[in-house]
């Protein structure tokens, strides 16, 4: 590792901020070897996902770095969660500009610890190096499903509804709040809006309680619309999306009111949910209802699963309080 | 994935130069889901890996680019190999300035292909993103060892035998020559140095076939010194490296003989050789000959472990032809 003279050498940072985080796993050898050991319990199957953020991009170099290492963590979790997956360990690679002080990597270290606590996962190898670009962080998340029964894009059926957890929405409009876009919304709703666009919160518990119940799933981060439209394409389906039963948190529900054009837009197709979007036959409702009920995490069911559209045409249908269709722009949408 | 407006989107580069790489492993589902699945054959443990390497600090941005992407591969086999690890699959994280073309990453898809075939692993997921910076290319490699059996740094015994696999010192020496600071060297072997700083050749072979014989090892990342006192301190011992024995390439010898000073602290410490270097008891040298001949791979005696050094003395002693010691500044050497 080449490092500018501010900070202490990779060894010493591994020693004092990160093998404290590898406490608890045997497999990951305190830090102290070249690779970790991980095998899942007997009639596990690992599954594995990995996803990078990149400062100026998916975060802005001023972030505390308790809250990008928490962001950089829990969007792997969300991915395992909506496979249906226990998430228990991950990897990191941290490419680091000379320029940080000690004091970011302490605190980028703490939300790591922090998170770690508060979904029982631990950290078991990585690599620390210098850039001459911005901050970057790519972190690899292990999970366990029961062998054969991860919750893949592919498996819809014609005819399954569509559910999808919590609300949709916040995190998109949190950050057109941050952007000073809309400055006529109460302190409140703008404050709730923006901690759900700094701080996802992965539906951990949610996700693996879904095997046997939903037929396909994925983790909302491009956006509701995109998203429902990757489980379209593996599942070769269509899907119609009743926009006004989307649920929506109160504080988005008034960002939109401020009657600023493409705010429900922005909420249908933003990203960065971090919700489960899932499928399910008809028949599960009821016990979907209970599972909701038993976890306190809303369930909203907002469409159905349909035969696959022809040719050219957009797989996911948006349809409105009047049943006209709604389509969007790249950034947009319109009615026609 | 915020992307300038020379390429195709991420979901069509996804399809049209990594997908392809995933064929052939069915837990990676044509990378059309968000997670892919991995279980180690029965009786066997996954061995997890991670390393990053960034543009400017670990390649040269003008580097051919599928050069790039067998380096960022092999770097992860190297250490499996290392392990006692076959491998089998790995992701990848590739951050993309929005000025790289489409060309770049057809060549950089094309050298994993390349080593895909080599190496007999499957690409199984990734992500890739926009940064203002250089490409990164972070890669995490999975292998297989039979439970309980990885060769870890921490196994050695006093008395041990220290060896290590090929030459030492090509790569830091290839470097050399990059840098303009050999030109005296005679162009074969200024080449043959050049491609072992180019490309790594991990020892994926060998390593499985160490389980059992060797007690600790490591491949050559840092430097045959650095990497031998990680292993004396996970161990808990010291090392005596007998310099004359190292084994050097007739290229190394020829740059070593050019009589700039230096030079062969520069092989001994300069790193990248992504050789295998480990522990084994002296009994064990009949069976290592025997493996050596058959897969043609030089394994050389180097030295030997010993009890702990006291206090702050350096674990490792490399003495030099006539028994003196050797001691090594940050850059260099000298006698005492």
């Amino acid at each position: 590792m080449n490092r500018g003279s501010g900070l202490p050498g990779e060894f010493e940072l591994i020693a004092r901020y990160f093998a404290p985080l590898a406490r608890g796993f045997p497999g990951a050898y305190g830090l102290l070897d070249d690779a970790a050991v991980i095998a899942p319990a007997a009639g596990n199957e690992l599954v594995a996902k990995t996803d990078a953020i990149v400062g100026g991009v998916h975060f802005l170099p001023s972030d505390p770095p308790d809250l990008v290492a928490r962001k950089a963590l829990r969007v792997n979790l969300s991915d395992l969660a909506a496979k249906g997956a226990v998430a228990r360990t991950y990897m990191l690679d941290l490419m680091l500009p000379d320029a940080i002080g000690e004091a970011w990597i302490a605190g980028f270290a703490q939300g790591l610890a922090q998170d770690q606590h508060e979904y029982g996962v631990h950290l078991i190898g990585g690599d620390t190096d210098s850039t001459p670009g911005p901050v970057s962080v790519a972190i690899m998340a292990f999970g366990e499903v029961p062998a054969g029964r991860i919750i893949r894009r592919g498996g819809a059926r014609p005819g399954d509804a569509i559910f999808v957890t919590g609300t949709i929405g916040d995190a998109a409009l949190g950050l057109e709040v941050l952007c000073g876009r809309l400055p006529e919304l109460a302190a409140a709703s703008a404050k709730s809006l923006i901690e759900r666009y700094r701080l996802p919160l992965p539906r951990v518990v949610l996700g693996p309680r879904l095997i046997g119940l939903a037929t396909a799933a994925i983790d909302v981060s491009d956006g509701l619309i995109a998203d429902l439209s990757h489980i379209c394409e593996v599942s070769d389906l269509s899907a119609i999306v009743e926009a006004p039963r989307v649920p929506l948190s109160l504080a988005a529900r008034a960002a939109i009111e401020t009657g600023q054009e493409d705010l429900l837009a922005t909420a249908l197709t933003g990203g960065d949910d971090y919700e489960i979007l899932f499928t399910a036959p008809k028949a599960a409702v009821d016990e979907l209802a209970e599972l909701s009920d038993s976890l306190g995490i809303a369930i909203t069911g907002i469409g159905y699963m349909a035969a696959p559209t022809a040719g050219t045409e957009k797989r996911v249908t948006v349809a409105d309080v009047d049943d006209r269709r709604l389509m969007f722009a790249r950034e947009g949408w319109r009615h026609f």
